[in-house]
């Protein structure tokens, strides 16, 4: 029996990705659908400027949308939220018990929340354990990553056993998946000690109207607003260690460049790497196919087959043809060379890599994560509130 | 009384550019338009499918377009062909006394033929006085930079005065420009020892008809032939040293990655730089912006009034809005930073470099040796045969 | 047990659209891949540039390309071979006796030749019985509309009954499919006179490499070769009448303005049209919105729940949105308005329609009219020549 | 002795036009740029987002903006304002005794405010002796078509001389001037009694922000909000006759069909027309490209050369190439072909037109009807308010 689940910000760019994901998820059932007080009250149909292809699934389309708070009917929340509102809304959330699976930027740096790949550091859950949102006072906090940091760093002590508490979870940014993916073997085969790193990113990162057309046809934007920290910030954390104190960052150093080029769908990425031990072009090309990651055999519903896919072709990969790769799920990496700038003969290689930004780097992601949660104990049906009344559709 | 010149390769993409920037030359006046045995004998109109905007210039449009061969009437030619016939064609006008102004890649290479930037290297010139052509065989030669270097490398010995006689002059790949006229200030200021450069290149550097639509609309592809060896390559003679023995290559190491991008004209470029010196970004981009080049106060037509711009706004500089700065032979730069992957503190930075790639990476950079060319002394009026009959148009 | 297909022209951009619509097809199973002489001998995928996303399937991929002639282990044919040549090898095949559902537009003109849409006029597929390729000459034919519709009709004379015989079916041009399915029930319930449309055609409707991206990119190309008399043509013979001297042409005048968009898939259409009896806007979405077709029931697995969709909202259809609708196989139609301009008051409708060009306009159309044959005993299998080896894959 | 020129809305996209087309004008010199209070103060530099390529010209970049109010020095005000603000602000100013030249659309169907294109209907400035501004109450008014129209129509009574009081004059909406310019010669030659256009408009015809990314990128979208119906309206007032009682519109009948296309610049149109008397498309043809309006010989500074172009190339136009003819002023037609739909045999033609929406369909236009105004003597310098510091720049 599928948990039931509450999405966030549903009529939202990541909103609506997370509705077409859970349309037929055999985990997970869609039984409540909030976003702004505007929307509240109108169907989905009503209050969503559906922008994907085609249409909002027939089941959800008539759901009538609630207002973002604690008291939906459901057992884990997914939020889409924009980071603007996501920092209240999240905490209260958790608050009121729920395991809430964020796409949000607002708790990714707070050092007892768990920033996840599920394929990199999954083990990075257990920092769930630290989380204690039922002693956390209900003031503002969490609206901007610093502020998040601290504001959950403040709280009383970490507790060992959690039991029915909220939580919250949170996936990378959607330029930071791709890469981390693709450096997460190396990392584990030669040590990577830094990262140069350009980006080509799809216009649909910016969500909903986001990039004006006349700025993005025919064009390139060399500017991401904040990216580039998160892309470092980020990296180092998520392949960083999971100790008694918390998440021991990465002695990485990550620089990046990032683009706006006029894509729809796809996250290209220039990387050049830094090893810790010499290899060939050819040890690192087999090495990242070879890689089959920690969720090999877990049958995670969302898994790609491999996490990542090594193109011999010259021309490949490209965001129109690979994106979607394994359901948009798989990470896609090809031209691996070797690169004479970064350092000394031996140590530096080169590659492209690319991700689908709304699946893995979004919504996709946040779906993993849960999944991986479910595989690991984390959840579970809370006391339901009279389910006799079919719930919607 | 300005200089006849001749177009070889005139109703190609590259051809046609000379054919814009030539209408209205103070300098050259274009007497000659040459092409494959195909066009020969039609009038340019006929024989040309105008890829510009609007249509050729009606002087032009008329002009019966000859076969590629010495005995057109002009002073020198400027040479559009592709490599797979440039080799032997610019060596024959060459060996009958015509400077040839070249964009093709075939002798950019060879060691006594200059690869040139007038803002970087204009000095290199003087490479010229070592070819001499009125002795070399007419075999086949120069279908490959490899082979062409040798080709002229056999050449039995170089004389130091040189006087009448023909030469080759080139401009390097559309790529290289931009990336060695924003190293060259701080080549100068700091010392250059590294660069990893991504690039992402317009669709019209791939000629006509060039990138099918299907691969190129909503796409990236990781990949342009040749380009990143030759990026490498070129931009180590373009900022080497002149001696006694010919051009020392610079002591840089280039690392690229090429990608084609959705982008009519422009190529915008990531760049990563170890420098010699430390400086902070704002020195560096201080010394970018400052710079005035070689040319300054030298009155050539086709220089812009600086050669490189910086942009404070870091959403800049973008292909669309900034390409065609100074009749596109401005290379624009932006987003200039620290990078600290490439480098220890202090002695990295990276920042964003754009050039018209059809302008200044292509016509108009030869255009502008030319201009460099008349101004060192290197052309003069060849003996007129007779000139009477208005020559065209 | 399903029918056993060859694809001819298996590696070119319609034959790889059949190759993605016959993996996993419950009548059909592919046993052969034919091509040219260049491709023969070779696997499908070395032989084959894969333009669409990701790659051929798994079983397919490592089959045997076969030149194009009889002699293919299979019950009937599919080609999405080039005109050039589809006539000849096309009439080959029938004389061989395989059933050849073709994409080709070399004998769509042809009067004893089906020009099939299912949900338009099933009733043509009787045509097959007045072809007789065992009495046919070998010699050269249907290089061209004209030239077979002459060579077909000096065949000595149709029969009636037919066995085992080859025959030749064929499915519209992509830009006529669209707007013939919106006019057929228009055609039904008001009867049509005349047709003014403007098409906005996707570039993958040119093949590949088709359309150059310097001619596409922000850019309309205001012809599409051939195609505005096609869809003048096509359109009368699909809605005409099957008489017993043939296809009797509907008199219906097609005035179409053909145009090349940048879009990728889905061909978008504004028609306006004069009615025989007088309609309302309404009235005429509302038949559009109503009609079944003749496919319902049938359960044919490639015809779409309902052929036609009509939107209300005023944006809609668009291309990327909604080509893929029922797998690429519904039209979709809206903005429907009265048109005073073709017409008197109440006579004068316009609407937009989009249909997809490389499946329902392609090889999806020909996939439906081969499962229309099955369903009405036009095929069947043909004595097997030893099939006991696993054919493929 | 240029007359000084105000520009309102200046920071907007059509006003940034302005300030471009006007940079350099030799009977127009820019002393005044208004725009909202929020802009109201700053340097035009800082208030303006520029969307064009490069920067605004050195001499207006830091002029300082004023607020749209009366009382800015200057004989004549160029106005770029919203729709939603210009009803007002415009009646101010010509209240005010200043000549509005405007591209906003509220007054363009007021029954004494000529809606102008220079080589089409060049009498109807004689509407402007009969507004009398003087009179009209300072009432909210102009802030709706429709509401304009009336609002103009009950002020008192027309005045037959003019003296240095304010007028309004406005230019079409930016998809009617192309084709009202392609049938003002059919209509003089043969008569032109229906129309039906379907334009594919470029994105930069929605202003900025506009259309987001997400919308325009590889699609084509059926809808421009109100384009419909003004291209009906506004085709009948421009070939309508000047009379005693004021414009009579032309007995003709559009119908338009309006979609958003991914092209930067210029709209495409193609229109089916019915004639009043037969002609072929040839004789069509050559009307078209003999003509030679009313402007010829008058050196009206902004008037291309011809005011309307046809190819012969069937490929032609296309907006990529074309759209910039004439500095953006001209206009291209071509595939002039016969159309049996429409019309009658002999009496229908359908062609494809094409013309620059931001120059010639918005700040191009008005700047030609002013240039206009000035060659009929509408415009003057007035009372000058002390103008010894040199203005501005």
């Amino acid at each position: 029996m599928p948990l039931r689940v509450g999405i966030l910000g549903a009529t939202g760019a990541v909103g609506q990705s997370f509705v077409q994901l859970l349309a037929d998820h055999p985990l997970f059932e869609v039984t409540a659908l909030a976003a702004s007080e505007r929307s509240a009250g109108r169907t989905y149909r009503e209050a969503t400027n559906w922008i994907g292809a085609d249409e909002p699934p027939e089941r959800i389309a008539d759901v009538e949308v609630q207002p973002c708070e604690p008291g939906l009917d459901c057992d884990l929340v997914f939020s889409g939220l924009d980071a603007g509102v996501a920092g209240e809304i999240e905490a209260a959330f958790a608050r009121a018990g729920y395991p809430v699976v964020s796409n949000a930027r607002n708790y990714r740096m707070a050092p007892d929340v768990p920033l996840l790949i599920p394929e990199v550091n999954p083990d990075h859950t257990a920092l769930i354990e630290r989380q204690d949102w039922s002693r956390s006072e209900s003031e503002s906090r969490g609206d901007g990553e610093t502020r998040a940091d601290s504001a959950v760093a403040h709280r009383p002590s970490p507790i060992t056993h959690r039991s029915r508490g909220g939580f919250i979870v949170t996936n990378p940014n959607c330029s930071t998946v791709g890469l981390v993916m693709a450096l997460k073997p190396l990392a584990d085969a030669f040590g990577v000690e830094a990262v140069h790193v350009v980006t080509m990113q799809a216009l649909s990162g910016a969500g909903y109207p986001g990039v004006p057309s006349l700025d993005a046809l025919g064009n390139v934007i060399p500017h991401v607003g904040g990216e580039e920290e998160k892309m470092a910030r980020e990296s180092r954390k998520l392949l960083g260690r999971l100790t008694e104190a918390g998440v021991e960052d990465a002695a990485l150093m990550v620089s990046a460049q990032c683009n706006r080029v006029p894509v729809l769908e796809g996250h290209t990425e220039c990387a050049s790497v830094r090893l810790a031990t010499p290899a060939s072009p050819e040890e690192v090309a087999e090495v990242m196919a070879a890689w089959e990651g920690p969720l090999a055999g877990m049958g995670l519903p969302t898994a790609p087959r491999r996490p990542l896919r090594v193109f011999a072709d010259e021309r490949y990969p490209q965001p129109r043809r690979h994106a979607r790769a394994g359901g948009g799920m798989q990470v896609s990496a090809g031209k691996v060379q070797a690169c004479p700038a970064i350092a000394p003969e031996g140590y530096g290689v080169k590659f492209v890599v690319l991700s689908h930004n709304t699946i893995r780097g979004a919504a996709g992601g946040a779906v993993l994560n849960a999944e991986l949660l479910h595989a690991q104990g984390y959840l579970e049906a809370r006391a339901e509130p009279a389910r006799e009344p079919a719930p919607l559709g």
